[in-house]
């Protein structure tokens, strides 16, 4: 029995204007009419094999997510709700604590795209057999640029057909090492999906985080219930170290194993990434939400609020929202950061208006 | 005595979409602080032989046009309300059936820039005998560049110290046809700021335009009054033609002298002309409302609405309101036209908060 672990905590800054602390990227719709989060659900929901999945997502929003998930017939899902964010680690060892020990963990971000999904299942499908033996398995993305913005895995040898052993675990590259790794043909992005039972996941914290396992422990012995959800203690869990689960128990743990999988996967961290996954236009533009353009090319505009119209531009990035604009040209979109920043430099953000900004600024 | 007379009939649709049927462009602080209207108001308020305004404007916007007046002191203009829009020429008979026969009616469009006051003020002085004689003086804006979206004057010989005869008007040229103009030394714009006694103006309409005539005496022989407002009869104004001063009466009447003057004039006809005359920093941005630009230069970015932030752009304009984004290459502003067609083919306007949009495309 595998359980799917949906891991709901992030906030997506770099999705700024459209995410926000209260509604983060994964509650928003950004490929088409379903949220990040439903299609993350759907991609397990009803499959022989598959539980119900436990949602690990920040307490504002609870209800947003059980919403989102009674929209796409989910009724069954656990919802644990962290009263503190301390990143990866301890968020999944709640849900190994809510799970069986023998329960395979399917550990999956709740805001990237998977467009071959097949190719997905029978990634995961190869790897239980070692999973069920407690290794841990990290599915590797196949690269298909130099990108300097992710940590990549080293293959070793084939364990079991399309399981190889992980060598090593390396940071993000400069550009020239990740040109050689794209070349060398043995390396895979970390792209943070994850296979586990549960039980190998609470022992290994037990020798690596015992700290963390411990707070992690009376926080869902101590926790409130209420229907699908639980509330972990807070007193008790925010005694927990903030750890990923990557630096925690992946690098560290002795058996884990990498499943290299080609499946249409992007961590959509950008808004130059959701250009290059959406569909397109003859004039290579992506239009979301109500856009009137004219003689346009290589843009993506979307608005969830304002009427957008342009004329004669090229290669721009416009998000529109009820309260916000951001125009940016198209591969410049990590400078939404710098936008960010000013914002909160020219003080933008202590106007009620932008309390949101200010709340992921301060995440 | 000579009577500011106001002309605030147009919807200005060249600047949507700031400007919208319920707010056109001479209520909007387009330049600053002050609305058009106010800021044309202040050029003759409280200036030795000049009387309070007469207004004339859509009855839509009678309680704005009043609330703009007495924030900056006037509480004493008429305000003449048109029962329908039938263009210059009838307004101005209303606004000179107001007056006494022997006034000077000083005709001034209600949104455009005029920077330099005092010259402008100098060349009314000037035009002041002539008027008391019967003449029609137009003001003849000085053009600093070959543009087609004006109509220009030929002068002739000089009839006072800096008024000189009109030897002809001539419509909008093309290109080169304008640039000879320019070279030519002897050719003004023609702004739509003029002046003539409301006599001479009602015994032209008489001899030219009698139908006219007839419409706008009747309107108000049975207008309504309230307060400072008046209310021509609906009925009979509309009965009136529909006909600009330029052609019912300048150009056709027979004692027409023009005034050159240099007084950094605009008809803030677009963005670009926005752009061209506002305050620009170092890097050539006009930056309006709540915007935060790094990295940008030669923008207009103006929002009365959300927050805008901008980076690494050039040369654009932005226009933001609650309800409506536009983005165009600086230089082109001539398109929002294209911008506004295209949202009626779409159907956009339909949607109750475009509306107003609408409204203004059926002007």
């Amino acid at each position: 029995m595998i359980i799917p672990v949906i891991l709901s905590g992030g906030s997506g800054t770099r999705l700024w204007p459209m995410s926000r602390a209260e509604r983060p990227k994964q509650l928003l719709p950004l490929t088409g009419t379903e949220t990040m989060l439903q299609l993350t659900a759907r991609r397990t929901m009803a499959r022989p094999g598959f539980a119900s999945p436990i949602i690990v997502a920040n307490t504002a929003h609870a209800e947003e997510i059980e919403t989102q998930l009674d929209g796409i017939g989910i009724t069954d899902a656990s919802v644990v709700l962290e009263p503190a964010a301390r990143n990866t680690a301890p968020a999944i060892a709640l849900a190994a604590l809510a799970a069986d020990r023998s329960a395979q963990l399917l550990i999956m971000p709740s805001d990237h795209v998977i467009e071959d999904v097949d190719a997905f299942m029978a990634a995961v499908t190869a790897a239980m057999p070692l999973c069920a033996q407690g290794w841990f398995i990290t599915f590797g993305i196949t690269p298909d640029a130099p990108e300097t913005g992710y940590g990549y895995i080293c293959r070793g040898e084939e364990l079991t057909p399309g399981v190889n052993k992980v060598e090593r675990f390396v940071e993000k590259p400069d550009i020239e090492t990740a040109r050689s790794y794209l070349a060398s043909g043995t390396y895979s992005w970390n792209g943070g999906i994850f296979l586990f039972t549960a039980g190998a996941y609470l022992d290994a914290l037990g020798r690596l985080e015992p700290a963390m396992l411990a707070a992690a422990t009376e926080g869902m012995e101590k926790a409130r219930r209420d229907g699908n959800r639980i509330y972990p203690d807070a007193k008790a869990f925010g005694a927990s170290p903030s750890e990923s689960v990557d630096y925690a128990v992946m690098e560290k743990a002795g058996r884990v194993a990498v499943v290299p999988v080609d499946m249409g996967w992007s961590d959509l961290g950008s808004w130059d990434a959701l250009h290059a996954i959406a569909p397109r236009d003859a004039e290579n533009n992506v239009h979301q939400g109500e856009v009137v353009a004219i003689d346009t090319s290589g843009c993506l505009i979307r608005t969830d609020g304002p009427l957008v119209a342009a004329v004669g531009i090229q290669d721009l990035i416009v998000i529109a929202t009820g309260d916000a604009v951001l125009i940016l040209p198209r591969g410049s979109s990590q400078d939404v950061k710098r936008a960010v920043e000013a914002l909160k430099r020219d003080g933008h953000i202590t106007l009620g208006r932008f309390t949101a900004a200010k709340a992921i600024l301060e995440d």
